[in-house]
């Protein structure tokens, strides 16, 4: 079994609930990554509602910093039959809720199949080959020991984009990176949650350093994406009141763009 | 009292919740407009959530089509206390879910007060002035008949994203225009709801008549318009496995982006 099967797996508690055991893997500062959180949940969604695989739409506001340890994720279904189920899912912790959620779900392959039609303006981002990019594999120790979800990733940042890191950042509000797992593992549509939120906060290229703790993040999975590398691509176009929004975008290695998210976050205080 | 003010009160239900009156006049084919009904829950969340009135960041699914007439809405607090709040909102009829949302909300001005920097790349769209557009007043009446709440809107389209009327899509993927509200009503926070969801479809704009249903909105509304105009543009990027994102921008008269939302809905089926 993959790393990231073993570390989002959950079981059934009994309860109507799914007992999940976080990992201290996906460690980011104070917290835990919300990517990984959301693959957690996603995982609760297919136990919860067999036959509707993917999550197709994912709504998630973060109320307060998960912890590595034991956590209950829960699924109360709103709506169920049709093509679509819709869901509200949440993340608790000793009796504290750490993420609210919302998910419709179904399974995109039968809808592909149903509506073959493919119509993308959006423009797949040029990217130098990993092998020239700015690998996660190079950070400092003391880098890594601040952001421990490193060792889970293969991350190949483009250079254009990651001067931040010699204190020269680009003050374009862009980060972008090939990514996959270092165990091989493909990518799938469970995944791309957690994907859509492992490149470094864009505010790094705005030369504002620091944890910027993400108010809410809504994930749309698009289409499953093919083996390989992905394209990660994160932007921001408005800082405003002690908010910016992050918008991601994920290509597969056909060039389908496979997932689309935005977040709301916090701008990071001054260090 | 303005026409939107009254169509979306709410009051004590005396039971923890709120009662509210959907209205006829926001009427869209089979359903109720989801950004009024968006707003309706906005309404409420203010009544419970004294001190933070505006709804900074908003994920509704939609769940069953909404019918004019009486509706609850409840408001189950996530968190309180600090900058923000979070709570799960639920518009139901008949005790049937019509709407579940999470909503993060908060004061923006206070926000602004602390923070005021703002860094905006987004281009503001370029508009024909308002009486060189084309006005929702100037609809024809069965397409009036159908569409009841054109009458709430003065909408005026850009002639450049709207031959669609005369059979001829520009097969872009855009839709932009100016609102406001015909009765004077200046614009805010809550408003910014119904605004982000009220231009057609862009689906009409690639060749696709019909109605589209939302799956899924997430609104972030992230400063105080200023009165007068909004410009508002919708664009979608991926159409796929018969579902399209729709991305939203509202900008105010003083040239602020003062909204951001996404929704991801249905292709409309071929007539």
């Amino acid at each position: 079994m993959s790393e990231f099967d073993d570390h989002t797996a959950v079981t059934p508690d009994g309860a109507g609930g799914y007992r999940a055991e976080l990992s201290e893997g996906w460690v980011v500062g104070g917290g835990v990554n919300g990517g990984y959180l959301l693959a957690v949940m996603g995982r609760a969604l297919r136990e919860a509602l067999p036959g509707k695989p993917d999550p197709v739409a994912v709504s998630a506001h973060y109320v307060s910093p998960s912890t590595p340890g034991p956590a209950t994720v829960t699924v109360d279904v709103r709506r169920e039959g049709g093509s679509v189920a819709t869901a509200a899912v949440d993340l608790v912790q000793d009796g504290t809720t750490r993420i609210s959620a919302l998910a419709t779900v179904g399974d995109l392959a039968r809808f592909a199949e149903r509506a073959p039609e493919v119509r993308t303006t959006a423009v797949e981002p040029t990217l130098p080959a990993p092998e020239d990019c700015t690998a996660s594999a190079d950070a400092p120790d003391e880098v890594r020991a601040f952001v421990r979800m490193l060792d889970r990733l293969d991350l190949r940042l483009d250079p254009a984009h990651a001067a931040w890191g010699q204190g020269e950042p680009g003050m374009t509000g862009v980060i972008a990176g090939w990514f996959r797992f270092p165990d091989g593992r493909e990518p799938d549509a469970l995944s791309l949650l957690t994907v859509c939120d492992v490149l470094p906060p864009v505010t790094f290229d705005l030369g504002m350093p620091g944890w910027a703790p993400t108010l809410e993040l809504t994930v749309h999975v698009r289409a499953h994406p093919a083996p390989g590398w992905l394209k990660v691509r994160h932007e921001t176009r408005n800082l405003a009141a002690g908010l910016f929004e992050e918008d991601c975008e994920i290509w597969d290695s056909a060039g389908r763009l496979v997932c689309q998210s935005r977040q709301l976050a916090l701008v990071p205080r001054p260090l």
